[in-house]
């Protein structure tokens, strides 16, 4: 009970997670179901884009002869978008046309509707025409062949436009990992059970399953099991199929800690266990093939703030996203905070602009009594890094700062 | 068509179509599915928290007399995390407890085990323990009755774990819109089809639903109309249960522009029409009942940002969000843009961190050779604010600038 391990600094072990997260896998996916992934090809013009010269405004078709000249022209015909020109427009004439339409062979230009004199059949032209004016020429958008998005790009809602242009009704994109999610403890009850006087209900399933929603992903597979090895073990069986576990509880050193021994009894490989952070210290990274096992304390505050930095890192990786890490920022302290000791503390806090620019943050450490309180989170935003120390960080200290939330895959 | 209509600005439509955005709805949902959205309740807690004294450690329990006391306690029971205390902790006796479980009557401290020297059925304590030490002490993080999370709170994965550990398994939550989506165009063709000459596949079909994808929202209506106003009046009947309506196309003055009146002929209210922005100018805006209905124009550039500034607002505001409107930061220009003239630019470009600090941003507008370009645009991640002028704004200039994307609900 009193085994000491080497608490593994907490940018060191994020490195270890991002590294042991393998390469993802690649999957074709109808296009809806693609947004916010990441691609997992190029993708190319599979013809000149814009396809034909494109009139860009509601107007008239007019000759290079015609241009500078303000003779009426005859009104020759008119082209709706979608309509395949039949005839040329040549000198004297001009033809009527529509925003997004093809335009005739031997446009040189169109001319807004609102800038002509239409009188019957003729139509006078302004003088200051110029040459190719509201024309998109064939190909200037991207000419066929070429790259229109690359291998790794998040795919926005523009990218779906372009892949929808270049006719992608589905696209390979790097496919998320399935997880599942593990609580033990003989103190929690589920959420349909009316608690003892010693028994709490389970919150880390619910607040997990809502992190991995979080992070993009379909509802996890939910289980539970209580204080006994075997059960656990059982559980793990069932979530063979996962890519990621995430357990809760039972990982600290405490006589009902069941969790390292029973990844061992499964054969998966102990990478790392405790951190030096402050909540968390007791987490556990452990592999099985192309598993990953994650045991976070039970502690809800340690439970959030390990799949934060950890397993949500480990997601986004196998998502396909280059830079896994969190982005730290930087704010200033709007009141001291006592540090971890050795350990770096994770606090929930609120970061707040500094005034209207973008030109800094204030940080406010939320009030906590007890690490364990998930009820004093509600204005959560952010977690303020306390680096390790034994002296207080001043009001008015700078201090980095990570953002609770993210939008899908990053973007 | 040379017909004169007043440009309402930006930020006065902005306002126009939030507030025509009608109250909320509540209903009540599982958990799960209340992730990102907002409370339209207040949630008080079932019963103290912690509903017992609840021990922080493994260690064990002592009673106040044998504080500051290091002679050998007998170690009298052993209680686990959900296991009902039976005997209380006396005098000269100790509990092995462990972490989350509920104190005996008697206890005054738990001291962790590390510090413990065991011998047997006897612990030795050290001599520094001070009074409630490791105990987080019943109802000192919510009392019973206490309000936990208040309507319009963001049921962020924080509050998802509150939420279950006070008993709710469901949860009353603003209902986000439905939406459907109507492309208009005979140019446009389906994504299974192949284009003919003068056609070109929709790309605002799936990129608008991507985008209400991107608010939180499930997958929306879709329907396409020709330039036929038959067509657009059916498909506008056939969206009638929808709560937003999003149409691209038709709606500038052309020809077969023909969205006006097919607004007109369902006895939608039109509020207003044009916007003195670029690009967008067209943009439509209606009212039938509690649908509000939203014209965009074809271009996609145009869609997008119609969708990005207004309809996005709008749903904002429709699932509870206080502030709906856009969040403008400000950052540094990289080099020179032009502008609109009278109208507002709002123009793709590319934020990036000034430094390794939070201190400031550098701003690259997107290279576009043509307003309707959905191709150049990979790079985007927001858009520039270029306020109307005549004279292009300086390199190394401020300028206010939106994000692209936001988290789900704003978290």
């Amino acid at each position: 009970m009193t085994q000491k391990a080497r608490l593994v600094p907490p940018d060191e072990a994020l490195q270890i997670v991002v590294q042991a997260t393998l390469k993802p896998t690649a999957c074709s996916v109808p296009l809806l179901q693609a947004t916010g992934r990441r691609l997992a090809e190029d993708v190319r013009a599979d013809r000149d884009y814009p396809p034909f010269d494109r009139a860009m405004m509601d107007g008239y078709a007019v000759s290079g002869t015609d241009i500078g000249s303000d003779k009426p022209l005859r009104v020759a015909g008119q082209l709706a978008a979608g309509q395949t020109p039949t005839e040329p427009v040549v000198a004297g004439h001009c033809i009527e046309i529509m925003t997004g339409a093809a335009c005739p062979k031997g446009t040189r230009a169109i001319v807004p509707g609102e800038l002509v004199e239409r009188d019957g059949r003729y139509a006078r032209m302004p003088r200051d025409v110029l040459c190719q004016q509201h024309i998109a020429l064939r190909g200037s958008e991207s000419p066929e062949g070429s790259v229109v998005l690359q291998s790794g790009d998040v795919i926005t809602p523009l990218a779906v436009g372009v892949l929808a242009s270049v006719g992608h009704r589905e696209v390979r994109v790097f496919l998320p990992p399935t997880v599942g999610i593990l609580t033990t403890g003989g103190e929690l009850i589920g959420s349909g059970q009316s608690p003892g006087s010693a028994q709490i209900r389970d919150s880390n399933g619910p607040m997990l399953a809502a992190m991995v929603l979080g992070c993009g992903l379909s509802v996890p597979q939910m289980h539970h099991a209580d204080d006994r090895i075997e059960a656990i073990v059982e559980a793990l069986h069932a979530m063979q199929a996962c890519d990621l576990v995430v357990l809760t509880g039972g990982v600290s050193m405490g006589r009902y800690d069941l969790v390292p021994d029973s990844f061992r009894q499964i054969g998966a490989e102990l990478v790392f266990h405790k951190v030096s952070q402050k909540p968390g210290k007791p987490l556990l990274f452990a592999r099985r093939g192309r598993q990953l096992l994650f045991g976070l304390p039970g502690n809800p505050l340690a439970a959030h703030l390990c799949f934060h930095r950890y397993v949500a890192a480990a997601i986004r990786r196998w998502c396909g996203q280059p830079s896994a890490v969190p982005e730290i920022r930087l704010g200033r302290l709007l009141e001291p905070v006592r540090t971890g000791g050795n350990r770096t503390w994770f606090l929930l806090g609120r970061a707040r602009r500094a005034d209207t620019t973008e030109s800094g943050w204030h940080l406010q450490p939320l009030p906590g009594s007890s690490s364990a309180d998930l009820f004093g989170t509600s204005q959560a935003n952010c977690y303020l890094e306390v680096p390790p120390g034994n002296r207080p960080v001043a009001a008015g200290k700078s201090l980095a700062f990570e953002w609770l939330a993210h939008g899908p895959a990053g973007w």
